[in-house]
């Protein structure tokens, strides 16, 4: 099966010579358009811009253009597979980006993994840009980098795998709380504590659960422990107040949610046999999940919710990063916070009326999707 | 005259937010489509990109992507204007790439000059580009960066300023020397000895012109001199050899061929005066050529031309450019050599059928450029 898709997907990439292009958006037609959109007449809008670079926002491919950036140092489910490997994903993501919210993305793939040189680069090749994307990129060095960016440059910079990721989990996990009756209070388990795990973390404790465990490879992580980096200490001060320790398969015993965002086939249907009674169970890892939702149905989870979009309830970034970059390109925000990113995963489920075991989210293909997040970045 | 052509410039820049965007190339309409441009079937050309790059040319957008680079030392006539000033010169040259040659060109404008760091970040980016258009960078840094380029990347690397205005320059001084019935011992002088001078140099040297003397601000360059910087010297052992000494007023006593790559309003029609008789003048400094069209004809001058599209006999590198990548990536060419070149310029030459006066080079919109220019580049 997965063989299938892959050598379709080659095919198709083969078929197209890729999957973005560019386009050309003044009249070009004549010696006079030409004049204009090149020498000599450009040459006014050079000098303009070389007096107030921060017009590029309104004169320039800037006003509506994001790089989306990765090293492929930890690409979808894959790991470390490079530049090159992280092509096709970043070139996905500038169609998504143009799809869904009709922002030119650019991708950009490093061929380096030092993040000293990956912020440097980003800082240098800025100016074109309106909004840097990060992705695929590995912990802990990913968060040094979108620390380093956002204070350094004066345009908004996300790590999608962390916020994008935290925005649409919140969001599904506000619609799936609806359909079994449970609040803020419910008991939370996070397995894996990289990219997503931490910034979804982040976005729920802010949003006002307060019940949260997060496991990564090694077990629970507590504030006992000093040997964790400082991401994980960080989390652990706010998090697993009851102190419990043991690996995913002990510490999902009672709770209401579990959140995975690990690697494939983790847990089992006797795993979700030991939770509360209405499990949710979100097994995000791509392309296989923590557990199949057969398995977790089995096990007898009520709401399931993947990242594949050949099952119900898929809890897709792409249901947030083109919103959240249309909003602030059109709003000109130089940076994004967690008031806003809130406030984007509430909007995006209200956009589910009556949400059901099945319906917790809507579809990307959803034309009110890119309008409800964008709203909430200003 | 100019202050107008420069603020209908910025309004129309100003009005589409910029010149351009991007499109998107594969079908995406259902979740299908998505599931085979994206996750969970894009993971199965990754993996194959990661362990073949050279694939990227078939496979993602480096198959048809250009990158147009520079760090804004050097643009247009303006001079150093930076990153920020570079950006819409930069975005016109790939809106003429995608409008001539279909190429997908995308701007780059580097917040650094420093030279070390620019190749190392080109390096870095490279993995997305099929080739490395390098633009209005300073010379003589634009020399070295273009060389190491060259060396160190698998894709072809060009600087503009240098071999795309060399090829147009030798296209239009083959049909001009047809008008006045003059030869490859025609005496040159050539006024500029950066990026642009330079190369035009070598073009026409290694074409088989033998007569070329090529002057910079301070006069004739001789071999004699060696305070010259390296390119300068490297061309003073094949040029000048009849050791001329004197500035530009003076060596252009005698001369058949004149070609201004330097700056505005440097010759007097006294100066074309003093030049043999049918003499010809290429103008091209850009806004303002180094002597107007119509002083340059009452000096006595037989062929004009300049780089302005508001005079007959435009030599603009948007005659070059386009083609030598469309060649370059339709080919899959490595490197681009003078040889390629040269068969470009002459087969953009063989394109007016019946050179004259007011018309040696064709104009951009003929549809035949690049399919002439690209033919060459393989």
């Amino acid at each position: 099966m997965k063989s299938d898709i892959y050598k379709t997907s080659i095919k198709l990439h083969k078929k197209y010579g890729g999957k973005i292009g560019t386009l050309i958006k003044t009249p070009l037609n004549n010696k006079l358009d030409l004049s204009l959109a090149y020498t000599p007449g450009v040459a006014g809008v050079s000098l303009e811009l070389s007096k107030n670079p921060e017009k590029a926002q309104e004169l320039s491919l800037k006003s509506n253009t994001v790089a989306v950036i990765s090293d492929g140092s930890a690409v979808l489910g894959l790991g470390n597979i490079g530049a090159y490997g992280a092509i096709p994903v970043m070139e996905g993501k500038a169609l998504l980006f143009k799809k869904f919210a009709d922002v030119d993305a650019f991708p950009i793939c490093l061929n380096t993994q030092n993040s000293e040189e990956i912020i440097n680069i980003v800082k240098n090749i800025a100016p074109v840009f309106g909004g840097i994307n990060l992705e695929d990129i590995e912990a802990p060095r990913c968060f040094e980098i979108e620390r380093r960016l956002v204070k350094e440059l004066d345009i908004p910079v996300m790590h999608d795998d962390q916020h994008g990721t935290a925005v649409v989990v919140l969001a599904a996990l506000i619609n799936a709380l609806k359909v079994v009756k449970k609040d803020k209070s419910a008991k939370i388990v996070i397995n894996g504590a990289g990219a997503a795990g931490t910034a979804v973390c982040d976005l729920l404790i802010q949003y006002g659960f307060i019940n949260i465990v997060v496991c990564d490879s090694k077990g629970a992580i507590c504030c006992n422990n000093k040997t964790l980096n400082n991401e994980k200490q960080r989390i652990a001060k706010f998090t697993n107040l009851k102190k419990e320790t043991g690996d995913i398969h002990k510490i999902i015993k009672g709770k209401d949610v579990f959140i995975g965002v690990s690697k494939g086939n983790l847990i089992t249907k006797n795993c979700v046999s030991n939770m509360n009674k209405d499990a949710i169970i979100f097994a995000m890892a791509n392309p296989t999940p923590e557990i199949m939702p057969e398995e977790a149905k089995l096990g007898g989870a009520k709401v399931i919710a993947t990242g594949r979009s050949d099952y119900d309830n898929q809890i897709n970034n792409v249901l947030a990063f083109p919103g959240i970059f249309r909003g602030a390109l059109k709003n000109k925000v130089k940076k994004i916070t967690n008031k806003m990113l809130i406030k984007a995963a509430i909007n995006l489920s209200n956009l589910v009326k009556n949400p059901t075991a099945t319906n917790i989210i809507p579809s990307p293909f959803d034309k009110n999707v890119v309008k409800a997040v964008s709203l909430a970045i200003k």
